[in-house]
């Protein structure tokens, strides 16, 4: 019998219905090949980048030389622009502004053969600091109210760089995902006096059925209504709606959860293509109460996308209570 | 100069990000091919196909068998099924229910190797009018609240199928889309007291910049922000929520836009993969002020949709006045 489950942030409904017999090894998937060729990300092709905004780990050198562990350059074909003002108009009823905005991407090391999954925490999470620091850095820029940090993996998933690497998007208006998950969370605070996100942690983690693993300050869930099989959430433990507010101790204890998150599951499916996302408050609305900061994890392994992005309606062929049993019983 | 768009409806924000130079032959295309072999729509072969629930064209004759010109079957791998009873249940915070619905095949041509958009209208219109009377019927079933009516054409967009067909999805909650649209229209009726989708009407028949095409009874217009180059939206031109209250005079004009419609977006672009989704009043709600039906075309032309259905973000290459420049100048 096919299901019909509520996101309980959201209100999205998605239908569970399971191709009987189906395991995650009967997902097609590419080959993950690095087929080489110019590099822009190597060390040695700094100059081709715009300049560096941000690095770790060269000790001594010029900027945009090699040396360095992690490095953000603005992007080369950026999608808004930081140079300007907004310029609100409105055009009869509609309302338009100036693409301002920062485009930055994130190179999470300087090896072209390294995938992001594969890191040692201790490296991995460089990137997790430069995430924060970079926000912390737009957000002096008081045109900005959000900054949107992401990472597509594989071609699948909308990379088109291999050399691993995230990006960043500060944008002057909030996007639909963040007026949403706010709108969502703050009515249930206000029914039950409770962060909803904290709620779901609190059943998960007695439950243990969607509870992938954890550590002490965070867990990663499979999520009850999952868009994609083998979604994840990647949540801290104890209530707190602010990433850029992470210190360092805690961002390596994020980065070993994330580890061997990603480690289980391209253990589960080999090369599978993802999206993360980065879920934190806006940049000016001060700590929150029922807001509570998060990764989300979507592996790309269906192809219906059309119809469900044109109605928010999705179907998954994979309960997360199995996806979650695959992930939890893999050999790492 | 980039640019932030909102749409009125949703206030959803699109980046148009215009690529200079950039041509509608640009985008690159996958041939179209009829590929042949077995077809479970072709005539002859209705018996491996559930039993029909409506059939337009079969003068006499018995059910199941050829003759037809557009046919209706339950989809035989139905995401959603139609017996037993909703059963809703909590789990903790979380709710669920059964998966009952319905999931239907219209099957629009006898003739495998037409296309949707070459049929002549009188015989496009077949589809429109079996849309309407399959909703009709399914709302007679007090269990559902929505009907979802779209069409994936090309592999790119979702179809499976090669024969030419559109689906159908009797559901007993709203979809998102559907909610979305329901509170942007009324907040946006509280505050001016008139139907926002009236008042683009309005100002797009005026202004003209947007307008692809026109006829006594329907418009199509390039949305002003919209999430795909070429997206377009076929609207009846006096207010009216319910696509079920047309008649078959009405249903006629709608054909006629629509093939002329689909023949300017594939003279632009052939072959061009889309998704089209029927956007209605709920089955329960009755006759809606503030709401207007209409279609949404939704050409599959970009590759970044995890991110963007991550974040509900759109970023379009080209901006509607120039796609309807060339969809306006085309020679049919």
């Amino acid at each position: 019998m096919p299901e019909l489950r509520r996101d309980p942030i959201l209100g999205r409904w998605i239908i569970i219905a399971q191709e009987r017999g189906k395991r995650p090894t009967d997902f097609l998937i590419e080959e993950f090949k690095v087929k080489g060729g110019f590099c822009p990300l190597c060390p040695g092709n700094e100059k081709t980048t715009p300049d560096e905004v941000l690095v770790y780990g060269r000790e001594w050198g010029y900027p945009n030389t090699p040396g360095w562990k992690v490095r953000v350059v603005p992007n080369k074909y950026p999608a808004l622009i930081i140079e300007g003002s907004l310029d609100k108009q409105g055009e009869g009823l509609y309302d338009r502004m100036n693409g301002i905005g920062a485009h930055e991407v994130i190179i999470e090391s300087p090896n072209h053969q390294d995938r992001f999954s594969h890191l040692p925490p201790h490296d991995m999470v460089l990137t997790f600091r430069a995430f924060r620091d970079r926000i912390r850095d737009l957000s002096k820029d008081n045109r900005f109210n959000y900054v949107v940090v992401f990472k597509n993996f594989g071609k699948a998933a909308g990379a088109s760089l291999e050399h691993s690497h995230s990006q960043l998007v500060a944008l002057p208006i909030l996007p639909r995902m963040v007026t949403s998950e706010l709108d969502g969370s703050l009515s249930y605070f206000k029914y039950k006096d409770r962060c909803v996100f904290c709620d779901i942690i609190r059943q998960e983690t007695q439950q243990k059925v969607r509870l992938v693993c954890e550590n002490s300050l965070f867990v990663t869930l499979a999520p009850f209504a999952p868009r994609s099989p083998f979604e994840m959430w990647i949540m801290p433990r104890y209530h707190n709606s602010s990433y850029i507010d992470q210190d360092d101790g805690s961002l390596m204890a994020l980065a070993e959860i994330f580890s061997e998150t990603l480690r289980r599951l391209d253990a589960c499916i080999p090369n599978v293509p993802y999206n993360f996302v980065l879920h934190t408050q806006p940049l000016r609305s001060g700590s929150l109460e029922h807001y509570h900061w998060h990764f989300e994890i979507v592996p790309k392994l269906t192809s219906i996308a059309g119809f469900e992005w044109g109605t928010g309606f999705y179907i998954n062929p994979m309960p997360p209570e199995e996806t979650c049993r695959y992930l939890r019983e893999v050999t790492l």
